[in-house]
């Protein structure tokens, strides 16, 4: 039987990185083009992180007493007018419904994002303080269709992501849950998917369509490109105006209360692949990986019997780690070494007849290739062990790169020097648009976000030169 | 402070049965109108449940080989027309994208189902025998316009499913998996919903647009209507043939390969309150309630701490149930009975100061309102015993129903009046599509399905008066 030719990357990451990461995604399974343009297709590679990683956050929401919910797809064309901002923002954005021999009192599009139809319902929901603070989130995809050229992850036009929307009876409260949820973003991030980011404000000019306030988190691509993996808004009361969201307080005057949204979306996955994969392929972020480890029996005609009982044996061990036995005879060990590798699975553990002899196997970890004699006696332990230690390796080197290739500078030259290093930059600004748009005129590079808790300090806005006390974050962007 | 005026059912379910359903609904927060009509929200009360099926089914499927994914929203006209009998069916169901100013090569339609955008890329990913079988899952929102008369869970445009596509190299594994699968949908009906169901084979008429044979459940309400609980199709080889899948096959010859798909609906949440619900409100199945118990201090100024304690001690030992404490001070206890009982969750439990004295509390289960005193160090295990005892008692009471609500009969006189009866029927049928036309045309009622296993027999269709072999259920349908 002739063995499948094996489809390996041709391309490597400090080559072409755009065309490398192309290639990952779509060898090693994770994502597809659809036949309709700007779509993807989850393959079920990433999907499964995908449902680790909403296993692992709907734990942290609930915990905060956040509920899932599920609202329509649709959108009424008067809902998107309720909040100015909001409707202007998103207008290139919308895909509508043919009305044609539909029963429908108004135009609809595909939701680009939830708040105005989950608002009208809030409006209807909300009587009296005992009803606050309410706190919704749903997981589902949206479509935006202003997207001119796809990339598999971070730029499609619809993807899925989670959106949180709450109601509050104080704005502290509103702000300080939008912070908090910023805070578990933060968490998700680094000890999940061990990618650290920078958090802070964005500038009123990348603030979210209606938004009071927005907070981000930022990460630093291999390509020096920033991205923004997760925001959350004070949304202030400008929704609940225009929705006519009322609450009577204990006393039972009306008021009008405060909301907040946050969401983040499938790109995560895009960033996973760009910060962790390597001229192998994929690295799955070993806490987020559904399977930990494969076992690869090495099968000899005489041997094989005993080999693959001894891997069965050790996949029940393992099951923790929901480690299986790849025991396909059309394939050989190196194949599956290859495809493996290529998909990212965390942990190999390799057992021949020789290792039964030993009463060992070798162990080898994805990220850094390390081989290891392991007793059997002791191997669920250690594999546990390289599980985290795969994790930390993982984040303290995105770590290191994150500040080996970010800068902190005070005049536009360095700052043009910086950037041309590809290089994500912290600078003295004044906070104007104005500014802001002179810079991104000059040199592409948008304000990331503002830092949080900056100390008062005399410092002059790296563009205009006039007097500022902040700094702010700046990069080329996703 | 003045308590908040209570939102009680107004109508009884031997009333109104449908005003009664859709009071339960609304009152109990499980769904909601949409602003756009025909359109639900589903509310955090029925999401719940919703989770726990899909982590149910999704550890269920994955032992059987079956991975989840994503695939796109929107699909091209073309695609509906690459299996005849599927356009055909699906057409009126579409709701297309309005195609200005948008870079679309052709128009694009929400998915009704998936079948037609799941295909195409599967003939392109399937090369050899080795990628077969191919089995993917999605959960997702599908759009089905065609629905007259809204009815929440049971018939909204929008909707949530889970639906199941595979391929394979023979029929004989593409129909016994999707006979499998429906031994699975059993389980899921009647182990975790505690809904009795009926599995037979649907009639040509009622099979799904595309497929070779449909396979279904069937389940009675207590209005007598038959309800579709899920459906799953041997798919023949039309798609594959359709969309150009094909294999290798080991010898390396050319093959086309066979295909199935499976489906349930957000529609079985609609089953249950149907089925369980009573006059006092929403009974959640114990297996699938996120919650299943709910604590309720009995508070008195003197006592008010200790019995706090108490319950929060309570609540931490009961946390496999998931168990909260009602600590809501502007509320008084009776209020929370009656919002607790509305809202169905499986088990209360009340513990006052006198309780406290006697180290003892009281259980109280929501179906069937037993009220039970249990020594606090035996919570744990009789609370465990109570969820499996009403599990037991609910699925009990509904087979009583279904028994005593469906008939066998030999004529078209009995066949009448078994339906005035509203009564499920099983019948001896010709299973030409004439005498189904017939006796819908004549009493509305159609076929569900013809059951398996059917021991050789000679009868008289109850239509025609024609001899046939076999039986058939039919029945109102929802």
């Amino acid at each position: 039987m002739v063995e499948e030719k094996q489809q390996g990357l041709t391309e490597t990451k400090k080559g072409n990185f755009s065309e490398w990461y192309n290639q990952v995604v779509q060898k090693a399974e994770l994502a597809d083009y659809a036949p309709v343009r700007g779509f993807m297709i989850v393959r079920p590679n990433a999907y499964a992180i995908w449902e680790n990683i909403k296993t692992y956050f709907d734990s942290r929401i609930s915990k905060l007493g956040v509920k899932n919910a599920y609202f329509p797809l649709l959108i009424p064309k008067s809902f998107f007018e309720k909040e100015a901002e909001h409707a202007e923002g998103f207008e290139p954005e919308l895909a509508w419904i043919e009305s044609d021999g539909k029963d429908v009192e108004e135009k609809v599009a595909i939701r680009p994002t939830s708040e105005t139809i989950m608002y009208a319902s809030y409006a209807k929901w909300v009587r009296s303080w005992r009803d606050l603070p309410l706190r919704l989130n749903q997981w589902c995809n949206v479509l935006r269709w202003e997207v001119k050229q796809c990339k598999l992850f971070l730029r499609t036009r619809e993807f899925l992501w989670q959106e949180g929307h709450c109601v509050y009876e104080t704005e502290k409260e509103a702000e300080g849950e939008a912070l908090k949820i910023l805070e578990e973003y933060r968490l998700l991030c680094e000890e999940q998917l061990a990618i650290p980011v920078i958090l802070g404000e964005k500038t009123e000019s990348e603030r979210f369509a209606g938004a009071k306030k927005t907070f981000t988190l930022e990460s630093l691509m291999p390509d020096g490109k920033a991205l923004q993996m997760g925001t959350t808004h004070n949304l202030g009361q400008g929704f609940a105006k225009g929705f006519g969201i009322e609450y009577l307080d204990e006393k039972g005057s009306k008021k009008t209360p405060w909301q907040n949204s946050w969401g983040f979306s499938t790109r995560l996955i895009g960033a996973v692949v760009m910060v962790h994969g390597d001229d192998k392929g994929m690295v799955v972020p070993p806490k987020l990986a559904k399977t930990k480890a494969v076992i690869v029996p090495i099968l000899f005609d005489k041997t094989k019997a005993k080999v693959l009982k001894k891997a069965k044996e050790l996949e029940k061990n393992l099951s923790s780690l929901n480690a299986f036995v790849d025991d396909r005879e059309s394939y050989s060990a190196g194949w599956k070494f290859n495809e493996w590798e290529l998909k990212g699975i965390p942990l190999r553990i390799e057992i021949g007849p020789k290792d039964l002899d030993k009463k060992q196997v070798v162990l080898v970890r994805r990220d850094n290739g390390k081989k290891e004699f392991v007793k059997e006696s002791n191997l669920a332990k250690k594999a546990t062990q390289a599980i985290e230690e795969m994790h930390n390796d993982l984040f303290k080197n995105a770590k290191k790169f994150l500040k080996e290739n970010s800068a902190e500078v005070k005049t536009w030259q360095e700052f043009k020097k910086a950037l041309s290093e590809r290089k994500l930059i912290l600078a003295p600004f004044c906070n104007t648009s104005a500014c802001e748009e002179a810079i991104k005129d000059e040199t592409t590079a948008t304000s990331r976000c503002i830092p949080f808790n900056q100390k008062s300090q005399k410092l002059k806005c790296i563009k205009c030169g006039k007097e500022t006390s902040i700094k702010a974050w700046f990069g080329k962007a996703y």
